[in-house]
């Protein structure tokens, strides 16, 4: 067994001298402000556009890691260069963030999608800890209070469901809001973070979560039920697994040791219902009953799915000592660090297919950017130095 | 080289014994009315919706079949129970289609998508051709004209482009308006069709085909030019290829030597572009400058892609005699026939991975009906008898 202390400080150096300069180097865009995220295998350039998401990851990745990591100023320069462009033009008239703009900031597509939003308010809640800004704390305050606003019908009139016919509620957002009232727990009075949270844990662990399936489906009714749909027999293993460790950190913060349990055994649950026993990793879309996913790329291995797979195995192990978790850990690590990493460009590549080769040979586009993987490698790297102290300890 | 005949009689059995017959006895919603179009590889019903598009393009197969092969009265019948379907149920008050209802029905997806009216026009004009019901093709006439208003802004409310950022139009509603002009040209006016062919073809050949390139774009701005952006530099090849034999159809109907000539062109131009080199086959989405497409399926091989490929190509070779033609029939015919049929189970499989694995084991799902294959097998079939016929000539 590799020793945890070896794990971090490739998790450590991996973040710090090869996919945070990777990003500084290549992404900033000096004339017009914001970043490019839209890099080749080199870091070059091949598209322009700036998606809110993205602009406002970057800018919460650079601002976490001068908060926690260390303050270095060209990281704040960083994050405020990102902060910056959001704050002229990622707005709309009623204070909803835009999903994309063209390079020089026009609003290209319209503010149909609440994650934007929510990674807004991390961005700006991120940020405002390092600057003590005011305005960039009442920003991330006020988005917040909308996105609660507007959590009952989110895409406003740009749904395309029939209101009534079959009416779903998603994972995606009571999953982020148990991690969003975390990040700007400093800017909400304590009794809406708390209820946040309560509402949160029980959506995520009561709701969502089929006891017969024992998964989290990605869709149910609003009260909880089956739906025999598409959309209702949805599986989105790396998002469920993704939410265990919000989740787990959620638990911790309680001393909720049950609720800690039920977050292992399910992230451990989901693992070995969606690792691909042909080729390795985990897939992307499935079934619950079986049946052919509308989605046509289920069957790929993406960054982000294996990432956050290896931070809930580890917070599972640093918590719970659950030995299952180390297991799993070093067989999902072996297979990200064989498959996903550049060796000779930097950076990871996002988009594999089935058989854990490159189909988009991109470190950045639409939808990655600069966020799951420093973050994983960021709580990777801690989590494991936490290991590797108990380790110490014990020996 | 194996006789045109030889072809002929494959396409015609395929079609008549295999691919027809799956359909009537597995489609077929005997309780509520309308068609299932999600059957698994057997055949066996794996969801219930009823996604217009399917419905509509069934109706217009069983009544081409009926008008054109033979006056069956159960092909009839299949036509009508699908008419019936969407006839009660398939509008909203304004008249245009949903994009989908559930089985009993009900709307569950707003008229978003105009190409739901397009089958709809289709579907309506093939089956009053049968029928000689004012109803039917009054409904055909009326949807046609609600499409020609609202090509514009096909989208309406739903459309989450900011306007005027950077507008764009698409190129699949001319292509398709280029079909369904003929498609009901026995109930409009003569200048109406006219017109229409005459606006489809410039904007077809002169507007989408960027003549620099070779091919013809998925989106260029309102007066023609080249957008640098996702949209502006994504090239759908099975697409463009589909639309050069509505091309040829029009070409031979106007005498146009010249129109027919550049149809068979540029279907060879994007033939030579798009197929996979590597693993045979041709690719699903591509980018223009040869960066990383935003679909991840882009590398997939789709069975609409090369049945209509088939088409254009039989259909080119009939015409202008262009040795080309044949030799690459010959080649996407033996791929297609190696990879999509499922001879253990009937029909085709729709959905194959770059290396030509099935990546989805269904024979219908969202998109995937009767439609593609049984039209590509009697395009095929009636235009390999005329090459047939002309061989015998020859001799």
């Amino acid at each position: 067994m590799t020793p945890a202390n070896t794990y971090a400080s490739l998790y450590r150096d991996t973040l710090l001298n090869d996919v945070i300069p990777f990003w500084q180097n290549h992404s900033l865009d000096r004339e017009m402000g914001g970043f490019y995220t839209c890099l080749d295998r080199t870091g070059q350039v091949y598209d322009t556009d700036k998606f809110i998401w993205l602009q406002a990851r970057q800018v919460w990745t650079f601002a976490m890691l001068y908060n926690r990591v260390e303050q270095r100023p060209d990281w704040l320069d960083v994050s405020r260069h990102g902060a910056d462009f959001l704050q002229r033009f990622g707005r709309a008239d009623d204070g909803s963030w835009y999903f994309s703009l063209t390079r020089d900031g026009n609003p290209l597509i319209q503010p149909y999608n609440i994650f934007s939003d929510c990674f807004a308010t991390m961005a700006f809640g991120q940020l405002s800890l390092a600057t003590g800004s005011d305005e960039q704390a009442n920003l991330a305050e006020s988005t917040f209070r909308q996105i609660l606003a507007r959590r009952d019908n989110p895409k406003g009139h740009w749904n395309k469901a029939v209101a009534g016919t079959r009416p779903l509620k998603n994972f995606a957002l009571p999953m982020i809001l148990c991690n969003l009232a975390l990040e700007i727990e400093h800017l909400l009075d304590k009794s809406l973070v708390e209820q946040t949270i309560d509402e949160c844990i029980h959506e995520v662990m009561d709701v969502f979560y089929d006891p017969a399936l024992g998964l989290i489906r990605e869709n149910v009714t609003p009260d909880g039920q089956v739906s025999d749909s598409f959309e209702g027999r949805l599986l989105n293993p790396g998002h469920a697994i993704e939410a265990m460790w919000f989740i787990m950190d959620l638990a911790v913060r309680r001393n909720d040791r049950s609720l800690l349990d039920r977050a292992v055994q399910l992230t451990l649950q989901t693992l070995e219902y969606a690792w691909d026993a042909d080729f390795g990793g985990l897939l992307y879309f499935m079934d619950a009953n079986g049946h052919p996913p509308q989605q046509l790329e289920w069957d790929q291995k993406l960054w982000w799915v294996h990432v956050e797979t290896l931070i809930s195995l580890l917070k599972g192990y640093q918590h719970t000592g659950d030995e299952r978790c180390w297991q799993w850990f070093e067989k999902v690590h072996d297979y990200t660090w064989k498959h996903f990493p550049d060796p000779e460009n930097g950076e990871w590549f996002g988009y594999l297919n089935r058989r854990g080769e490159v189909l988009l040979p991109l470190k950045g586009g639409k939808w990655k950017g600069c966020f799951h993987i420093p973050r994983g490698l960021y709580q990777g790297w801690k989590t494991l130095d936490a290991i590797a102290r108990n380790q110490t300890v014990r020996q």
